[in-house]
């Protein structure tokens, strides 16, 4: 896979996980502004030669990746990863999932932190609704 | 389900994750060594209320497991996870996936200390075989 | 203790360390909005198999989940519990001295963290001075 | 109080919670043989400013040092810690307590690890006996 | 060095790194609300007897703060000393390059975190210049 | 730079920062164990994209990579890159300092793990002298 290959194969993966890109914002836009020759190849390294591989199905992979920045209590990668989870293909229910789980293995304050961002992704998403209409 | 009925349903779902009871090993015993009715009451809500559901399929659970505990570089549950990940299925492949993003969320380091605890797991379950001879 | 004496308890003991409930708020609700059972059986266990347990006094547990929480840098979970701390019975000289102890465990930012939260739930309570006027 | 009295309060209040000075060991003698006015300082700060406050009790103190300990994982520490409450009056309930609730700060693997280090300071100071035994 | 010499190196020290003393801001301001004595030991301490060394070049010393900071995501603590390595000679670039490396160590996100408030650093010092226009 | 130069730029990077590679040993002979492919890029982007820069010099990248490493408690790290800094000419002192000043930023427990590991170090290297052999 040469460099333009691998450039392909990332913007197309971080498509699918985070939707169109948003000129001039993110992680990518950031580390651009200080240095994009490494913002570049560490893009291409995360996105490009890690994300898009096929070890893992992106649903599992995504989960693991809110599994991790939950017990770690990095809401912001957090947000993302959630969106992620759920633009590839994961319910609500596996996200909550997931999260409860995480109390187990980083306490309970990371399980109250990581349901109010996923509320929140799902407030973005319009696809809340509450609880009591639900039934 | 009462107590009797959860008691089963832990005992169960342990054994089908970490394999027969150890007796005397391992953090149940530990606990019921200082409390054994909060031991009881701890494992029974951890094993028999949160890892016996079925939101997620236990593949995916123990991967997410697998994947919160490399985040928080804690070795000795990583080391049972892995194997209550391989146990219900996931393959070496998947678990080193699992750990090579690790890298992204939580560093390098703890790439290489989960993976150091995979290997491990694989060796005392017999499957160890050094990459060249796979070839 | 059956299930509704430990709801009982779970409810009385939740009043005693964080005030009356306060309807829709609060961690409890958050996850019975994604899993009314589980949400449920976690109360359950955290406030009323452990809060309401006799082996400290429950001002000696409230500053240990202090020092925890400030430990790890959990601001909102500290919140809550240095009021829980305060309503059993600590005072704001000794909330300050497990936070300053924090400092050695966990470095000044924890402390400095923990300071500006003590302060706001001090100001919150409606007990803050300023410290010229304590003299 | 000048720094002679500073002196003979840290060496106090060290001997008080940690036992008799064991020359060339612990945290102190390694300091000192990197830069000894620092490790100096250092020790006088924590130890003689800070350890010998009377705001908390020594144990009240003690044992949020280990919950502070336990919730960040720092087993050595923690060590030291467990047995400095238990030389100033915390019996091993107190200290298994403080263990069991931080499963809800900061997970079930930091009470597990810190119940195994409980376990060994009980048995270093000749006192454990086998639960069977206790009946 | 009496406790005057130390007083004056402390104020020397903090107002070469943080710049003139801005009156009930910080932490030191903080502290002494709670406890004015030990806020003047812990401020002596840490700036006087260990900032004020020249072991390191402040640069070096500052940039391992940094270091310390970005990878712990203490973004509060960390405005704090990018705006000190600032004062005392470190570049955009060198910052930059400080948390682009903490991407190995600790994460992505704490690189993402760090990153947006250096960004920040520079805007409030009004050096940043829209990367384009530096072309 | 082509595949082939960025391979020979790890290959002498990695070389100067760690001393001639030792087959089999290390973190990259294990990753390579688990994906080949993967191994190779995730090492070519660490070394040889990211240590490889000049924009810092390699002492000071070392020192901020010893302080990342010392305030997340990674010993096993820590260890290879303290000796990575000596390496590229950090003394004995300077290394012993980041560590010292750790304790402001994660706490003194990361201080003793740290010169624990330091004074291993500089052992191995059969550097190390009683303190008192050196007045």
């Amino acid at each position: 896979m040469d460099e333009k290959e691998l450039g392909a194969l990332t913007r197309k993966t971080a498509e699918m996980l985070f939707g169109p890109p948003k000129k001039g914002k993110g992680a990518f836009a950031l580390w651009k502004q200080f240095d994009p020759e490494l913002a570049k190849h560490l893009s291409m390294f995360v996105t490009g030669r890690l994300y898009a591989r096929e070890v893992l199905s992106q649903k599992s992979r995504e989960l693991c990746a809110c599994a991790a920045l939950a017990a770690r209590n990095l809401q912001h990668e957090l947000h993302i990863h959630l969106g992620a989870a759920m633009n590839v293909g994961a319910t609500r229910q596996e996200a909550a999932e997931v999260l409860f789980q995480i109390a187990v293995y980083a306490g309970v304050p990371c399980l109250v932190e990581g349901m109010r961002t996923l509320k929140e992704v799902i407030i973005e998403r319009g696809e809340w609704q509450e609880p009591e209409q639900q039934a």
